[in-house]
């Protein structure tokens, strides 16, 4: 088994092509790392990248995308609808194969050193990476914004945990975390009574006792004339067919049915062989000795 | 993309490990065609190997086995439950990825020739690779069995593809074949009564005028106390979970449940991707972009 790791650093560029471009370059360069994905949103003005790779090469990666970043964007400029303190912003790594959650936080923190002594940006850490409680959350490390940080960095509880406590003249700081893979799963359903979405929607999000890690919420689109129960989930937790087959029976009661489902962005071939699985009652299944492109 | 060709052939040899070893090893050695499984069946007194890869390296990785069980098998001591003609027995290549049926003909006809010519053993091309419409059928080429057909060899009916109409002196004949990917697929049902099992297989085998190419039986399992309706399909033609449907649609008229399904052997990711999509009753889901491994 080969470690792999995931890196998705967002950057407060979403309008100038030519910086996202010279971003994804600098990316391209490590042997063992490969961008799989650039996600642009011109109105959020950021941009989103993804490496996947080898550990060591995904640092090495992950740090050249930082530095020019921090070349090039200067966020006395920058302005976006989306919460930001610096030109690199949540930087979350995701464990995947073969890889802890501590070997990911210990890979964070020598990024974090990294980019704090050689680029001058402060680095808060969040999430599972976290040294205090109060920065588990990244929103609250990112709610003052870039502009509200410039006048609070120097106070003790915002004293960064990389760097010193004073803000990169262009580039910010940096909230650099680690996090479990999710998934964001929609599940369509035939009506277009938001309310009921909603209350289908508490049944399982873990701020209202649910799956643990699970976040959902119930959204009316326009479009389409009907409601979906949106949601992001750790399938290493929770299975997605978990939270389906929650869903159809919530949506019984209400009468309605599921119409169809979607996944934004990237899934792990387990998450769905999982469903797979389960839906087809297979028994004594071996993935590796019985899938054929396992094998080759 | 990257044609890949797989090719099965069937040994009578189920006894002697040391035979199965250096029929093993002499696949091994060909860049590009892998061996993937070999499957012993003693009671039948025969084996079965699986090499996929390239196709010329298939070609040549299949040779070099048929080759060395010639040399080391003898017909005239053989014995065994099921019906053969040959030391290397029935032979197929499956077209995988890129690959057409047509092309594993063309592949199938360049082996039979070679076996022909240099290890002096006749060669009965069968299902798609047939030359005659009597020879489509398998069975029709092994039902007189390796001491019947030292009887008929030389009579106008039973003239070779390739070589001489004149058995090999120890290795008899070879059936060798092309034909679609097929799944061996077990569904369970909570009954011991087997003629239940038998009438859902009835209702969707293709010689009761059911799916194409679906083969199906009922079987009662001993061990278990249950009963299966035990399958092989081409899931390029029919998805498992529309079998899987069928099946609980049937037994439901018996008051029957699935209770658990199994897959014997090898199943494509794309035959696993088809069940998954639709029971997860996923929209616009793009494998190879989606997939995280797909990407790596």
């Amino acid at each position: 088994m080969t470690k792999l790791v995931e890196f998705i650093p967002n950057f407060s560029e979403g309008r100038r092509q030519e910086v996202i471009d010279q971003i994804s370059e600098a990316a391209q360069g490590v042997p063992g790392a490969k961008l799989i994905n650039v996600n642009v949103e011109p109105s959020y003005n950021r941009c989103v990248h993804t490496v996947v790779g080898d550990p060591e090469a995904v640092l090495e990666a992950g740090f050249r995308m930082c530095q020019k970043a921090v070349e090039l964007i200067d966020m006395n400029h920058h302005k976006g609808e989306h919460p930001r303190i610096g030109a690199v912003d949540a930087s979350p790594f995701i464990p995947l194969e073969d890889m802890t959650a501590k070997e990911c936080v210990d890979l964070c923190n020598r990024l974090g050193e990294r980019v704090a002594k050689e680029l001058q940006v402060p680095v808060y850490l969040y999430e599972k990476a976290a040294k205090r409680p109060e920065r588990v959350k990244l929103q609250n490390i990112r709610h003052p914004e870039y502009e509200g940080l410039l006048e609070l960095i120097d106070k003790p509880e915002w004293a960064p945990d990389y760097g010193e406590a004073k803000m990169h003249p262009t580039a910010g700081a940096m909230p650099l975390g680690v996090r479990n893979p999710m998934v964001a799963f929609n599940i369509s359903l035939n009506t277009s009574d938001v309310a009921i979405a909603k209350k289908i929607a508490q049944s399982f999000r873990e701020a209202k006792g649910g799956y643990a890690e699970a976040r959902a919420i119930g959204v009316y689109l326009e479009d389409r004339n009907i409601c979906q129960v949106s949601c992001m989930i750790n399938p290493q937790i929770v299975s997605l067919y978990r939270i389906i087959e929650m869903v159809r029976s919530e949506a019984k009661r209400y009468g309605l049915s599921i119409i169809g489902t979607d996944i934004c962005g990237m899934v792990s071939q387990s998450a769905l062989m999982d469903c797979c699985e389960y839906y087809m009652q297979l028994e004594n299944f071996d993935r590796k000795a019985q899938i054929l492109e396992e094998l080759l």
